[in-house]
């Protein structure tokens, strides 16, 4: 039986455990090639991804990002923002004109997008398979280790990682936030407004978290979310970015 | 016949020629709905959708664009990275200890990547629908224009748009990097490495420009990057995201 788009989209879940069962060359092929066929911006393509086989730098990705999943999966993709490989075609003094630009934010936002739209099409076309994802923005715990292991020359960054496998656990659908918060008409709705969603929210979460058959904990959304950005983490983003000449400008 | 997620990726093609119908308010809602399904990081689901029906702004948001399809289409979504809704629930302590964390290009990355793969799930389930998308990068070509339109709050960006209707042309599917380029194995592949993929798809695109029925150019990619990038555009990007307390360390 054929399952659209649609269905598939609507019953993702992230897979934290997978089996001891490799991809096939053939889905990994799969998986890459549609990959390839989201959109991008101007056609530049700002973006390279990585697949992980060495067992040795599975293993030392998996201790930057602290998540056992990242060496135990089917596959690892690491995805890179990749101004590189336009900046090196041009000619000496066609690479000089091109400095400004490629080191500006406005590109850096075109290989972030790049980059996360063919890897939402790597993570359906994945689950489309009957397997399961998981994104590994935990990569970026450490940027310039991950940057030196996977040898990235300037202009490519490590964004994140992609765990893909055949799923050795079935989690429930997590809830997202109520329709009206996220989606607003034709101008940003004032908080005051979406507040009421957010409560209904964090009850809604709050149950979550008390009825779900693994991990249970008392928690809502709003006490996360505070705890999570009172703590800032990988501050050392900013100036990698900067040492890598994207992002400057 | 039910036609599956891989099948409605490899068949994508942006549509910039929409009939003069409106999408429904069932398919809309299926649209966002698909949109919050994606992965987030850390469950903060940073990026809001503004849906635009009013003509006025739709107007103004083609002309800052330079394309009529962002006026004349089915409906127009406006992706947003949001960081203001995670800052607002907290108490005005709590928002003090928060600010290092939401001024991070750490999380700039976040809100964008989070924003990207929601409006991948969007495209990809309005293509599931029998409908055509395109992304629409250039209402970044006046930022701040695009924010007071909408009335974006501080720490919330418009990253990009998304046009969505019925297709009114049929455009051929547009050519990719070969796989070799854009899929290395554990570590970059050397640029050196990658050029004769590109000298292939170089000539591969040159060919396709001069075969397709409509727009027919003589030009390779590489001159469409060198040209594309000489000449730097939206340089106020940058000082707009830190007025926004966005990406400033």
């Amino acid at each position: 039986m054929t399952i659209s788009a649609i269905d598939t989209i609507m019953s993702h879940r992230s897979i934290r455990k997978f089996k001891n069962q490799k991809l096939s060359e053939e889905q990994i092929q799969t998986i890459v090639t549609a990959a390839q066929q989201a959109s991008t911006s101007s056609h530049v393509m700002a973006y390279t991804i990585i697949g992980i086989t060495d067992e040795s730098i599975k293993e030392q990705l998996a201790e930057i990002s602290g998540q056992p999943y990242v060496k135990d999966n089917g596959h690892l993709f690491v995805f890179c923002g990749d101004l590189h490989r336009v900046e090196q075609i041009g000619s000496n003094e066609e690479r000089l004109a091109m400095q400004k630009s490629l080191e500006s934010s406005e590109q850096f936002i075109v290989m972030t997008i790049d980059a996360a739209l063919a890897a939402q099409n790597a993570a359906i076309t994945a689950e489309g398979l009957g397997l399961g994802i998981c994104f590994l923005g935990s990569l970026r715990n450490d940027v310039q280790k991950v940057n030196d292991l996977l040898r990235l020359p300037p202009r490519v960054i490590p964004l994140f990682g992609l765990a893909v496998g055949y799923p050795d656990q079935e989690p429930e659908l997590k809830p997202r936030l109520p329709y009206e918060a996220v989606y607003h008409h034709n101008t940003y709705l004032q908080i005051e407004k979406q507040l009421p969603f957010i409560q209904q929210f964090d009850q809604e979460l709050h149950d979550y978290y008390q009825i779900r058959t693994q991990n249970k904990r008392k928690d809502t959304w709003t006490e996360q979310m505070v705890r999570k950005f009172s703590n800032p983490i990988r501050m050392d983003v900013a100036p990698f970015l900067k040492m890598k000449n994207v992002n400057k400008q």
